[in-house]
């Protein structure tokens, strides 16, 4: 997408370097992260300069092709390589994509170090293109003038292009479709007030951002026509590990018939998970929860605390959506039933 | 309740003063404010100094008997103290206790000064007397080592004293039960995090904050026994006016099972409402959503934009929780049904 009038992707490799824009600046500022080595690029994700499901898996993937022209000037290449794995494998243990794109750059890289480069790059290409379909079908979804409810942010800061939903909302705008979205801010990161408001200012898509406290009342009132949210992985049965509070939206978007959708690439899928209780759940920083970053008045930096000083925090980064609360799963090969046979019918069909 | 081993009550008169705690310097100072007449009181109350709907009230009556101790100097005391009230009812809409308390004191004044501020002090203390009799008949409630999760701030910070959702925890410690608390942090304005949680460290009772959006994730891992929230105003068929995200954990609760409590005294019960859908809900600034306040790691007050730069936001402060919903709503009269025939014989055997 564009920044500025220049066309950017979130995440991309310049000779050795992976480079990134860095999300913990943003909103405030619009600056390039570049990573040196592996573990540069290790901290960049744990720290989540980058973040998002498909950015995750972009920055692992080249992180891993990182560690492979790193090892040319190790004594012991494979035990080098497989450490490398392990500590980019560490960083989030959540994201589907993230040890999807590890696993295929280590196999190629096997083979030499061009074919570990040419997979990272090939892993972001087809994400882009795959968020972009996303977009195509899901905008089949969004009626002229609809309104529609999302958490977090899977735009195309959470992926290396395009997103999974916003994807649908900015190919919804390019059919000429008017769209109204309400931005759940998504506590406690608020990935919705910094990055989705972002992101849709910048494509000037018409939008609110609420307090995570609003989105019943405003189901209630009929606001909402529609709920769409990303997915960090995926189970067999359609259970979707998500953002924390997609839970809550999906229970009261089923209490109050609203259809809710995830939107996701087949990269999210796991196959190893049979249903959502496999999926490992990342507890991250009281602190996350007990402080707040932002800006002064001033534009200066600044981290507050916010809650009573003697208290702490529980803060799971994700949560279990069970397959019977999601509508259906907007995926780069069209819209399916989050169920087990749906799922394994459209996996057996698209070998990834 | 004790605070540093001194007796306090939220907000008391004394001479022509209203003094009260002032909520927007906790959890971080400990301070009382001072309001030397009726406006002064009318500020408190919209910038929440004082708030929480008993305090509110309280804190209402108590502005009412200072303009008619001011009414003496006007030339036209009839109109001064009609304009009083339309002042003092205009600083928040929502909170039935607030027009209850001005009315209350209003019809008193019409006798003599000393009625009316009797009347406020009469208002205070029956506020005291009532939630705690709410902690004992909740308290029923509460076996030994249950998990209770509470939204917003309904403790004694909310009331004159006790408290509505937080009287029957203190009850159970009272009774040696052990408890858990687990505290949502109550965005926008936090005050599950600032005030809630400050005042169990206060009573040393064991808590956790959590993030708004991590209700649901706890519910469903069977982590929470029971919820009680607060309320604002009551309508005569149950439906219950409180802190927005109540309707959300009242749907999160009733899909997983969990019993949902409201706890509130008669006077936040509204005859006038005939269901939710009469109860005015009050809009506050988006710069309470888009900006933060708190301390730095000078202990300097800082307020912070949290939000990207170009986004507005939509700040409804409060949400209407349906009847059907609600496990039961707790009185210092006992735990009735949110139903309308319940609440009318409610009404009818305790005249207010």
């Amino acid at each position: 997408m564009k920044v500025n009038g220049i066309e950017y992707q979130t995440v991309w490799m310049e000779g050795g370097l992976v480079k990134m824009i860095d999300q913990n600046l943003l909103p405030f500022q619009f600056q390039i992260h570049e990573c040196h080595n592996y573990l540069e690029s290790c901290h960049a994700i744990s720290s989540m300069i980058i973040r998002g499901a498909g950015a995750i898996g972009a920055a692992a993937g080249f992180a891993m092709a990182q560690a492979f022209i790193e090892s040319d000037h190790a004594e012991d290449k494979l035990k080098f390589i497989k450490e490398a794995r392990s500590a980019i494998e560490a960083t989030r243990p959540t994201a589907r994509n993230l040890f999807y794109a590890v696993e295929k750059v280590f196999d190629a890289g096997r083979i030499s170090v061009e074919m570990a480069i040419n997979e990272a790059f090939s892993i972001a290409k087809k994400d882009a293109a795959d968020t972009r379909l996303i977009g195509k079908h899901g905008s089949e979804l969004i009626e002229d003038k609809a309104n529609i409810l999302t958490h977090c942010n899977a735009g195309w800061l959470a992926f290396v292009d395009f997103g999974t939903a916003l994807s649908p909302i900015y190919a919804a705008r390019d059919q000429n479709k008017s769209v109204f979205v309400y931005v759940d801010e998504t506590r406690p990161r608020g990935q919705g007030a910094r990055l989705t408001a972002w992101e849709l200012n910048n494509e000037n898509i018409p939008h609110i951002i609420i307090p995570d406290n609003a989105a019943a009342s405003l189901m209630a009132s009929g606001k909402i026509d529609l709920v769409i949210a990303g997915a960090d992985r995926i189970a067999r049965n359609g259970d979707v590990a998500n953002k924390i509070g997609t839970l809550d939206r999906a229970i009261i978007a089923h209490h109050f018939g609203i259809p809710f959708y995830i939107a996701a690439p087949l990269s999210t899928f796991d196959e190893h998970c049979r249903t959502g209780k496999d999926i490992v759940i990342e507890y991250r920083s009281p602190d996350e929860v007990l402080f707040q970053d932002g800006i002064d008045e001033n534009g200066i930096s600044r981290r507050i605390r916010i809650a009573s000083p003697n208290s702490s925090a529980l803060n799971p980064a994700f949560d279990i959506t069970p397959a019977e609360l999601i509508t259906g799963i907007i995926t780069e090969k069209g819209i399916v039933k989050a169920s087990a046979e749906s799922i394994s019918t459209l996996l057996t069909k698209n070998e990834r």
